[in-house]
């Protein structure tokens, strides 16, 4: 039986990037669909559930992307209401790759550090892929100082991940005055910089005061870095003894987890690939 | 050489339910195309018919599907205008599955009682399904009380199958006052339930009552039942001494249709699978 | 490694031949959108180059397609300049079928004439097809007149041809006057007629009576055709002493070209099939 994967891409054309990943992985046949949003996405999924017998539903599965995160959030949303009980299809959701972005980034992270000693400033982090970071970070154990242009998108931003983990570790804090840039650095051991791309958010002699740094990560794939003097192709390179990584040198381990999640989706017909268990299998990889 | 499907949905996004049928019916390639009208298949159309050798055409064939039934005949009117001589494609039509759950509800029927002696009551039987039933049950000799809101839609939709069939078998009725409800209802052994999702046509009592009635489909899957009492899930079941089907009873039999008709089509390059067709191969399975 | 073809296609719905082409060539995958512009095409070909490994790339390629053949080039344009350094696809461009269909039709002639001896004159020569037999006749040593309805649009045509190829060989003509287009058909060995569907060109009696004429090639698919008296399947069929071929007849050798060309693509990551590049590949077929 071919593995079938429906592609809901919230962009008009659905992305060449997922669909290549998809047929890499194993994928046999993608049926992939531009322009989806919650209203249209129902009857897709019901054509996934009611075509195959509940014990082949395995392979069939969803995966949701785009380069909008929230409005993949809300088809995912809208996905999982529309199955019920066992007549469900495992589904994955990576918006602009966000979750498995987010993942790799930790798991780089903990290649040098035990997750549980982690204080992480992460700039920018009211993005999608800065807020999943935190997320992730929060539930193992981190601490977090959640950087942002005001401190009331800070602390909107932790609000917002109540909802999903325990946010009694992370910090909301503003990074626009040069005194809130100071304390939200100050004493941190890991700095992520999740900022829009091709903006620099902290200048190398910044960073090189830091003297508590040890892991620095730049999710910035478009010059100027978000960490000056950090290099897209950086993979765990000594820079001032701190341990550096860019977009690219990130950009393996992401890979590696979306294909893993992908295959994952047809190992049964109840995933839900969130970020929590996109990290989960970023983690089992290493 | 691969087996290729042209799907042609009237729906903006063509029907995942279609194609995950054609996939597990033996196509090898699905271009699966939204937005079609009469007006813009003939190019696709074309495209089909000039990229192999004669002797090779029959391993492309077409699929006319989506949600509006009368959207799909006009497409395939259109896509038989556009062959010429042997140069065509094999084609079958099942709009919101119209054909192949008309099919499957007259072989249900058949498993009980000699088509010949088939005295039906369709309720709802102006709508796509309905009709088609009629007109594969007056193939086959049975009688039809053709049931609709008012005489005059009974009588435009009986109208409208003499073009395909001889309707000499069958009444139109008016189902809405009591009187003309319990006429069409009288005397007759079967009962189809063929109307719009959600809404109940006949009350338990009601064909508790009928004498004669031997066997009764329900084809509405979304509650409330149109035939109260009927679960969604009966398959030749016993109540009140009447044989039951429901939607999903006699989606089974659809399916395997379905299923056989696709792979019908690669065959030959000239086979047009339209009501009649869809029935006899529902026939051969049985 | 699948190999997969990203089709671009500048109409709405992206065209079944090419599909069909493409899937008989042999590509694994096809990644087909239709409704593509310079502006949306560059995310779709960031995808295909950022997914695999450098030496993976020559497994994923590009088609470019569509009945608008300046959309086509246009997109051809946006594509090369995405690329960056070895991080590229091969791409192919025949929108319209243009380029496949000129290289046919000057092998055709290169069957019975050295091209270097050819004295060809192509009405409807400013046509997607013509233009693209005159560059492909120029670079052979040939000699063409390029005729049009007015001298301005030949000699624009000739400026547009002269940044691809030397075209001191090549003379623009209007064809409007009886005097002009004695004047351009006088002395020819060759005559194509490269004009609209459905529109003739040139009367038997005319090109009867041009007694150097040795080949006459007609692409009109579409009665009546370009050149009268010359049939859509004729395939090197003798006719008042002149070997003549129809639309259908070079069709043939255009599908070979086209099939052979998709299969290039697969060869490495560094292709660009154009005019030149594709008929080069007409050649070697021969």
């Amino acid at each position: 039986m071919k593995r079938i994967l429906i592609q809901l891409d919230s962009d008009s054309l659905p992305s060449t990037f997922d669909r290549v990943v998809a047929v890499d992985a194993g994928a046999d046949e993608l049926f992939s669909y531009g322009g989806i949003a919650p209203q249209n996405a129902e009857p897709l999924i019901h054509g996934g559930m009611f075509t195959r017998k509940p014990s082949d539903l395995k392979n069939t599965a969803v995966f949701i992307g785009g380069s909008n995160v929230a409005a993949g959030e809300a088809i995912l949303t809208k996905v999982l209401k529309t199955f019920f009980g066992p007549v469900r299809l495992s589904v994955m959701m990576d918006s602009n790759g966000s979750n498995t972005t987010a993942a790799a980034t930790v798991v780089a992270i903990s290649r040098h550090l035990p997750l549980a000693e982690v204080d992480a400033v992460i700039l920018g982090g009211t993005g999608p892929v800065g807020l999943r970071a935190a997320q992730i970070l929060a539930s193992q154990g981190a601490k977090i100082r959640l950087g942002s242009r005001t401190l009331d998108k800070a602390a909107a931003a932790c609000e917002h991940l109540s909802k999903l983990v325990d946010t009694s570790c992370i910090t909301p804090c503003e990074t626009t005055s040069p005194a809130g840039f100071d304390a939200a650095c100050q004493g941190a051991n890991v700095l992520i910089a999740a900022g829009a791309a091709g903006v620099q958010l902290i200048a190398a002699a910044q960073w090189q005061a830091m003297s508590s740094l040890k892991v620095a990560v730049d999710l910035n794939a478009v010059p100027p870095a978000g960490i000056e003097g950090v290099d897209m192709l950086d993979k765990a390179k000594e820079r001032s003894g701190v341990t550096c990584y860019g977009a690219i040198g990130v950009g393996g381990t992401k890979m590696k987890i979306h294909t893993a999640a992908i295959q994952q989706l047809f190992e049964s017909n109840d995933k839900v690939l969130d970020t929590a268990a996109i990290f989960a299998i970023g983690q089992s990889i290493g």
